[in-house]
C-alpha cells in the first residue's frame, strides 16, 4: 500500500510519495524516480490526477437508484465530468446560481495506470494504478431539466478529488461514508456496487481507450442530499482516508 | 485569415502555419514563434487540437431536430465527446460491433484561444481562436438505448477533426456539406443555427471554464444518415476546406 499526493511545491504541481515525502519526477504511474524530499503536511494539495477524461457511472448501487425512483441499469450508465470540474482536497465548492438543489454523491474512484482498449475483465485490474475518493457533485434540478447531465454534473468545482491515490488496496468491500457538518448522510459499501471495478474498466474500455491518469467514478450509495452554503463535507472511504471540502455560494457579477 | 495544421514532423506532433510552412514552437494560440520550416503537403496530419474537453451541442438546427422527431431546445443541449474519440484528417473510422447504425453529423467547430468562465456574449468572440470541421459520429441505436449519449458519441475515432484551424473567418453564414461516396447527404448553412457561436461560448462558459484549445462542436444541419464499411466521407465548410475520412468495420478478437 503506497499513498501518492499531488501538491504545489516550489511553484509547480508536483507528485509526492506521502509516506517518505519523496518528490517524484513524474506521475507515479509513469515512474517513481525521486528528485528530492518534501513534507506533504506543509504543502498545498492539488487534485491527485490530471485526467484526459473522467468517466462516471450512474445508478451503480441498487438502493441509490431506487431512492431517486430509477431502475437499476442492465449495463453501466456512463457519463462524463470535464477536467475543469476538479476541485483540490480542502477546497471550496461554489454553488452556482443556475441551480436550486446541488447534492453530494461520495464515490470510490479508479485511477487508470496503463493504457488500454477492449480490456478483458480478467485483465482489468492490471490497468488500475490505484484508488482515490471523489464527490460527484450534482445539480439535481438541472439533471432533470437538461436531459443530458453535462451541465448538472459539469460546473467548475463539481468534482472534489483526493486527498491521495492509494495503491495495493482491494476495492471489493470498502465502506463509503459522507458526512455533512459532522452528520452522517451516506453510509454504503462498495460490495453493493451493481457492476464491480473490473466490470467497469472492461465496459468503458470497449467504447474508448483508457489513458494513464484517467478516472472512473464508480457511482454513489444511497443517502444523497442537498448542500448549502456553509456546509463542511467529508467523504471517507476505508483505506483511502477522507476528502474534505467546504461549500459557499458563487457570487456572479451583473 | 491564417491556417494552422498539426502534423507529425521529425517524430513529434508539431504545429505548422500552412501558408508559409512555418514550424511553430507551440500551439498557435500560445505563440507563433517560428523554429523552422516544413512542407505541410508532405507530412502526416494529426487532429488540429489537443483539447482538455470537447463540448458538443445537440439539436442546434431546427430542421435536424425535426428530422429526428425532437423539439428545438430552449437552451443549448450540451454533451461531451472524450479526447480519445479524435481522429486525424484522412483517417479511418472503425465501426464498432456494439452498434448497427453509425451516422455522420458534419459540424462547424469552435477552437477556444483564451481561457474564460462566465464570458459575456458581447466578449465571446474574443475567446475564439479560430474554426475547424468535425464529424460528430453517432451510434444512433446506442443513443436511444443508453439515454446518456456517452457511448453513442464517444467511441474511439468518433470525432474526425480538421484538416486545419482557420482564423479570421466570420462563422455567421457558412455552407456545411457532407458527401458520402461523392453523393451529397447534408447541405446546410450556419446561419440556421438556433444558438450562434457567441451564444454558445457564453452559455458553455457559464457552467465550465473554457481552456485554450478546447473545442465546441456547434451541431449539425439536417440530412444525417448511416455510414457503412467502404464509405468515403467528406465534410466541407465554406472557408475551412474539407475534412475527409474513410469507414471500415472494427474487427474485435474473440
Amino acid at each position: 500500500m503506497t499513498r501518492f499526493a499531488r501538491v504545489e511545491h516550489e511553484g509547480r504541481a508536483t507528485w509526492l510519495r506521502v509516506d517518505d515525502g519523496a518528490v517524484l519526477k513524474s506521475a507515479p504511474w509513469i515512474s517513481e524516480e525521486v528528485t528530492g524530499t518534501a513534507d506533504p503536511a506543509c504543502l498545498p494539495r492539488l487534485p491527485p490526477a490530471t485526467p484526459s477524461k473522467l468517466v462516471c457511472v450512474g445508478r451503480n448501487y441498487r438502493a441509490h437508484a431506487q431512492e431517486l425512483g430509477n431502475e437499476v441499469p442492465k449495463e453501466p450508465l456512463l457519463f462524463f465530468k470535464p477536467p475543469s470540474s476538479l476541485l483540490a482536497p480542502g477546497g471550496t465548492l461554489l454553488l452556482p446560481p443556475e441551480s436550486e438543489r446541488v447534492e453530494h454523491e461520495g464515490e470510490l474512484t479508479i485511477v487508470i495506470g496503463r493504457r488500454g482498449r477492449r480490456i478483458l475483465r480478467e485483465r482489468a485490474l492490471d490497468h488500475v494504478f490505484g484508488y482515490t475518493i471523489a464527490c460527484d457533485v450534482t445539480a439535481r434540478d438541472l439533471q432533470k431539466k437538461d436531459g443530458q447531465w453535462t451541465r448538472a454534473k459539469g460546473f467548475d468545482g463539481f468534482c472534489p478529488l483526493g486527498p491521495e491515490i492509494v495503491t495495493g488496496i482491494d476495492p471489493a468491500a470498502l465502506g463509503v461514508r459522507v458526512r455533512v457538518g459532522g452528520s452522517l448522510r451516506q453510509d454504503g459499501n462498495t460490495r453493493d456496487m451493481v457492476f464491480d471495478v473490473a466490470a467497469l474498466v472492461a465496459y468503458v474500455s470497449n467504447a474508448m481507450t483508457l489513458e494513464p491518469g484517467d478516472l472512473i467514478l464508480t457511482g454513489t450509495p444511497e443517502g444523497v442530499g442537498p448542500l448549502v452554503a456553509g456546509d463542511q463535507v467529508e467523504v471517507e472511504i476505508d483505506g483511502l482516508g477522507a476528502l474534505a471540502f467546504d461549500v459557499a455560494r458563487e457570487s456572479v457579477a451583473g
